[in-house]
């Protein structure tokens, strides 16, 4: 491929309405124009992009025994009837009528179709398991479509639909696409991380998502520095505490006027903020359903779990109190709070790490007042309950008990789900089972944002100076760039010697013979991402060198040729 | 790949909703799925071919300059409005209103957003010509969606959009494509003709159709035996005839009284039906815009073209005239009707040939009677007009002069056409010219009904069994069929070996493992159409021999293996 008969078009102008680096430098590459609100057409450079993640997906679903298929973007009312998504789905539903009045969406996601198209296809016990994908093109009416390809409303997906007869089937194909995905992003070059995105973690609706890592990232992730384990730190649970220490201090009421926050507690008193607890007074309700005071307890360097804390007894609707009801309760204001001695009856919801305390610091349920040196048992009855309720941190033992938790960002790029028989049943599915009686088969689906993945990409991969593809996504590996193109004519030679032995050694390699001057045409490989650059001048040829740099090496090295060759071929 | 995991569906029974035999075949192989009316979920069968025919067009398309891109499906209405076609387009644009309520459109095409592309693309004449094409799906509301994917609403197109400074370079371009086109459907396997799709055939607005030929095509074409010359028969020019013939007959009048066609009258006289003249009689209008009555006058075995008598100065909009009208000016039933000696004034258009007639027959103007011998300025004036206003038949010479017509039936799947600067004027789309001035660049765009194709296809490669594909579409070239896998492991192990063995020879083959009989696994392999198949069984084993059939051939061959092998390398 030559350049000078490519479509390149990039532009030094970082976009006004551009917002995350991805979407910036896509534009300023020229990989994408926007047609309308969250709808982009793939420039041909962009396109180099987006099927060489398409490709790397496809061989990697059939390798993994998924049969590739395609279903329409255009779905009938109908099929969302009947598992009552045509109303439940909601405004991201792009409803279109045709010229005859009839109701159809555009697929936002096909387990309506995949499953019409099964239960017409699939009879036996016999033809299970199978497992259907497709690489196409969905559309969701998205109320804020923003960051470019990351959130757009056309875009295109890989969706996977197995069939089994029964559960553990499904398990074995979840496995296997679970490491199917673990094989697809690392052949993509691509840092990631899969997370439980669901608590149920072993049996039951598993679910994983797969984040590409990047600090632009909208979730945070917490993973183990010593093993597969990463959850969303919402949902990932902190590791048990050691037993609990014994009690070395007297308790004892401290003078904390104006503290009204551990911190400020911990550095007036001059100890860790690891020793004091954080008192959160909430309102849930009793077994017969009449509002319960409770006050949930945590360490102060820690954060109370939201999510955690309303799966507990009684708090599935928990709000926080008001300071009329801490009053009645603790007679007391916010900041000098504690579960010792109560003014009315309450529930104490002690975190794991707050149970395994001694000589710890609390409110004194009396403005301008703490008490330290407090110990369970001895200065207030155990806790009613105890539980995890905290957000993971950074250096948490990891509850897989190996390593310790690391926190980072991720982009959500993949998603494996155990479906179980939700959409068969609503439709009506069934197959013959070995003894001829009709069976619900159980459906796992599986997904991949393959536009999404090459803005991910670069969220990832990235300099002030533009994108660093990784090889196996890169518009081309490598660019041969040739100064003064117009000059000496042994210069376009070897240029064009070197492109078709590099092509011949299976690099996907492009010629850079605009005649653009050398800063203007460095700047242009280096915005656009190419990993490697060879440049060819008369200079060289007379030394016998040629230039090579890697997109992410500082300098240039003049190397022989099958060196620099071998740099490339090296990836 | 082992049928055993693949996901083959196929039934015997036809159905009943299926018209054309492409659809019954892509129904029976289980090819695709209806999911609504002209709307179709492509199996893995099906998908199999059409992403080879996907494969050739592309990279055919990439070898011809062109540069992929990906355009939307969703289309904003505004761009629609700057051409006028958001009105103009009719039923067939499916009107979508978001969110926001505002409107789109489902692409059925891309002139608009091909055009916006560009003009924010290209700038200079430098960046011209460039060829933009994508393979992309697309979307018709066709009031009478049929054919299965032959008519679908929703489908794969590959559409292509060229840019250029002149008409000159337009149409070298246009050459380009016209050449590309022909390579694609020979690669393809496929019978086909270009035929000229408007009448102004060199320069102006040139556009050309390309059809596979197959009986159930819609069109009819003509085509020449001895070179490219083809045209849609209502648009073929009939070719010149030879020099009139000189009188050798006296006039007389004949009793027809119940022959009142050209054929009964022949039969009667004894005579060839060329022999004879037909008189249709219709209105038009005079200079003046008055009414005028006509007689159209087309050999005995010639068919009135209505196109080309309607380009005709006066009859522009004619139509049929009423047995009023022509007892006026004729006094005759039709049946009896002539130009000799009408009652009142009428104009006589005379097709070529039937002016180049001598000693012909035509009737008298009296009911029961014709004229015999009546010759051209002896009997009657010459014709006021003499122009082509007839069909061409099968045997007429070639309108170029090389090779006389034969007629066929084709199923149009490309077209491409020279637009120039229509959609780029209407989008006030320029590019500065070498002297720095804003110039409109002119346009081609060219289209390839990608999914159509494998319809086409099977219409023109099919028998009583099933599809007959040729190799390069085929689902896979080769099926190796094992007979009873479950009985002696020698014929598993010799039966994976050979599909290695063709794998390694570039080969795209399968090995049907199912464990199906002999008559039932035959049938299927043949159903969908397999173009070879090599039966591997113990008794072949035993005998050193491999059964090799070609899917056109009558009778099954014992061969060894490597000829076995040959057959299939051979295509």
């Amino acid at each position: 491929m030559r350049l000078s008969q490519f479509h390149l078009h990039t532009t030094k102008e970082t976009p006004a309405d551009a917002e995350v680096v991805s979407h910036q430098l896509m534009l300023r590459a020229g990989m994408i124009r926007k047609l309308a609100a969250g709808v982009y057409t793939w420039s041909p450079l962009g396109l180099r992009v987006l099927r060489k993640v398409e490709r790397v997906v496809r061989e990697e679903m059939t390798n993994a025994g998924a049969i590739e298929v395609l279903m329409p973007s255009i779905q009938p009312r109908e099929l969302w009837e009947e598992t009552g998504r045509w109303e439940k789905f909601g405004g991201q539903l792009l409803k279109i009528k045709d010229r005859k009045d009839s109701w159809y969406a555009y697929g936002p996601t096909h387990e309506e179709v995949v499953t019409d198209f099964a239960r017409q296809e699939l009879s036996s016990y016999k033809q299970l398991p199978v497992n259907f994908f497709q690489i196409q093109t969905k559309f969701r009416d998205e109320i804020r479509p923003r960051f470019g390809v990351m959130r757009a409303r056309e875009f295109l997906m890989k969706d996977a639909y197995s069939f089994h007869a029964n559960e553990d089937d499904l398990g074995r194909e979840y496995r296997n696409m679970y490491d199917t995905y673990g094989r697809i992003f690392t052949r993509l070059g691509l840092k990631f991380r899969a997370v439980v995105a669901d608590t149920g973690a072993i049996g039951g609706a598993m679910s994983h998502e797969f984040h590409v890592l990047a600090d632009s990232g909208e979730d945070a992730l917490a993973f183990s520095t010593g093993s597969d384990y990463a959850a969303n730190v919402e949902r990932a649970e902190a590791a048990a505490p050691g037993p609990r220490g014994a009690a070395t201090e007297a308790m004892r009421k401290v003078d904390t006027p104006t503290q009204k926050t551990c911190e400020d507690v911990a550095a007036l008193l001059g100890i860790p903020l690891s020793r004091t607890v954080k008192s959160v007074a909430v309102i849930g309700v009793d077994p017969e359903n009449n509002p319960r005071f409770v006050l949930a307890l945590v360490r102060g360097d820690h954060a109370v779990n939201e999510i955690k804390l309303a799966k507990l007894p009684g708090l599935t609707e928990y709000r926080l109190a008001t300071e009329d009801e801490i009053r009645e309760h603790l007679d007391a204001s916010p900041g000098f709070l504690g579960p010792i001695a109560p003014a009315k009856s309450i529930l104490i919801v002690a975190d794991r790490d707050v149970a395994a305390m001694a000589d710890f610091v609390v409110g004194a349920n009396e403005d301008g007042f703490h008490i330290a040196g407090v110990n369970w048992g001895r200065d207030l009855p155990e806790p009613d309950l105890v539980a995890d309720i905290r957000n993971v941190v950074e250096g948490d033992a990891s509850p897989d008990g190996q390593g310790t938790l690391g926190i980072a960002r991720g982009i959500e790029v993949g998603h494996v789900f155990q479906l179980g028989g939700k959409y068969a049943q609503a439709m009506g599915m069934t197959v013959l089972d070995e003894n001829g009686r009709a069976a619900t088969p159980v459906m796992g689906c599986y997904g991949i944002g393959v536009s999404r993945i090459v803005a991910a990409a670069i969220e990832q991969n990235h300099d002030a100076n533009g994108i660093i593809w990784p090889d196996a996504i890169a518009p081309w590996q490598v660019a041969v760039c040739v100064i003064n193109p117009k000059g000496v004519e042994a210069v376009n030679e070897a240029a064009q010697a070197l492109l078709r032995d590099l092509i011949a050694a299976g690099v996907d390699a492009v010629l850079d013979d605009r005649g653009l001057r050398p800063g203007a045409m460095f700047a242009d490989i280096e915005l656009i991402g190419i990993p490697h650059r060879i440049v060819v001048s008369e200079r060289g040829l007379q030394a016998g060198t040629f230039e090579y740099r890697h997109r992410r090496a500082s300098e240039a090295e003049q190397l022989d040729r099958d060196t620099a060759i071998s740099r490339v071929t090296a990836g």
